[in-house]
């Protein structure tokens, strides 16, 4: 199965455009699941709360969810990607796994970053596992990386592949990714964006380096830091159903969880 | 505090060369806190059960910790080391906490690894967290490092810094533990061997490395994987209580365990 993702660098405000960008990329590069980054086709640096509603978009009758819907039908592929979504009960950072025929598979983050938490409402749906053809996909959003306890509950749930979206401006992750992997046994494709956004008197610097690791943690590629760009691996998803280590060691029945506290979740 | 590590090549077997070794190490680099590796005194390839029941011994009166108690006594000290433990409910790959004043504090290994399973009995101690001065000290053996549980159980339970006896083999634990230090904002210091065992048709090559880590994921040093060595790195182990990344993100209080399952832990 061919996995991809998507580096760009968005235009802030510019949803069409963004849109069509990823798109353009998408195109020149056929694969089954494409993850774009967080927030991709708004940018992220918003000024307040009003400019992100103003940018917002309903999870399934959006511009961004029935463009990339009707993308991922006409080219039988599955798409994860970051948007604002304005719903009833709130306004969250999600993403979201479209394939044009099912309903969008949405999710929450559920740990926001620093000023996204005067900006968002904090997340409120469970972690979800994506049967796509014979994958199963997991996804969390950017910070969510940190806690240990995300990618082990999608990888206990049972995700093949960690879909995760993110828009990062620290050095940290992409090393982190490569030990999500090995202590689950599970892909990981990190799909960040490049560029640099100034506005209101915040300035971030998106780091790119996009990568995917396969699921005994190698990394089978890390993008550049500072270029669009685009990468696809095809992957044996049942890989990640091994969980061996070697003939005596199985890191789900060896896991001593009859020595932790109910609290340790 | 000073924490050092001691990074030797045991000799098979020679239990009393071994701890005079280690001590020779000590006196030469003056430390609040040693780390020495994974069963340093008695080597790690041992053919049989029986011939491991030979070197193994009790926790409190073994030679071992009475020789390190004294050294720790003497220089105002405490020393986390491994020994395989002879207990009247079985045989284990044990650690210890000595200062030779207390009893010493012992964690059985939960997590076996590859042939160990077949010569120890599996751990049936709680984690636990040694008081020592100012510091909180949390103690896991070698391939429990591949479990996030572990340390995050150690850090929930207030470790400032994970002790970390190991005996390893393979590449992946040192780059793994920077990402233990920055989810947990713990530090962390890693103690392996250098040196081959080959007997009774099982060759290890330990691989060195051992690594100090600060509580923000920074490696502060990480030694060759070849020479016997020893490193001191002066810390202050509160740096460790601050859990916060920025003034609006701490990672204890923006963990979602609302949103994980009991069986998660």
């Amino acid at each position: 199965m061919k996995i991809a993702f998507v580096q760009i660098y968005p235009e802030f405000g510019q949803i069409e455009k963004n849109v069509n960008r990823a798109i353009a990329f998408m195109q020149s590069m056929p694969a089954d699941i494409y993850v774009l980054p967080e927030l991709f086709a708004t940018g992220y640096v918003f000024e307040s709360r009003a400019e992100l509603m103003s940018l917002a978009e309903p999870a399934e009758s959006g511009f961004t969810a029935v463009t990339l819907g009707q993308f991922a039908r006409a080219n039988n592929a599955g798409i994860v990607y970051g948007f604002p979504e304005k719903a009833p009960d709130g306004l969250f950072n999600s993403c979201a796994f479209v394939d044009g025929i099912n309903r969008p598979v949405v999710y929450r983050k559920l740990h926001l970053f620093y000023k996204e938490k005067q900006l968002f409402d904090p997340g409120n749906t469970r972690l979800k596992i994506v049967h796509f053809r014979e994958a199963r996909l997991g996804m969390m959003i950017c910070f969510d990386w940190i806690f240990p306890e995300v990618a082990r509950r999608l990888a206990l749930m049972g995700a093949q592949v960690i879909c995760h979206p993110v828009n990062l401006v620290m050095p940290y992750c992409q090393n982190a990714m490569t030990t999500r992997s090995i202590e689950n046994r599970v892909f990981t494709i990190t799909a960040n964006r490049i560029g640099v956004e100034n506005r209101g008197g915040l300035e971030c610097r998106f780091t790119g380096q996009s990568q995917v690791t396969d699921c005994k943690g190698n990394v089978l590629y890390c993008a550049s830091s500072d270029k669009e760009e685009t990468f696809v691996a095809d992957i044996n998803v049942v890989d990640a159903d091994d969980k061996n280590i070697n003939e005596l060691n199985n890191i789900w029945e060896d896991r001593r969880i009859d020595f932790l506290e109910p609290g340790d979740r």
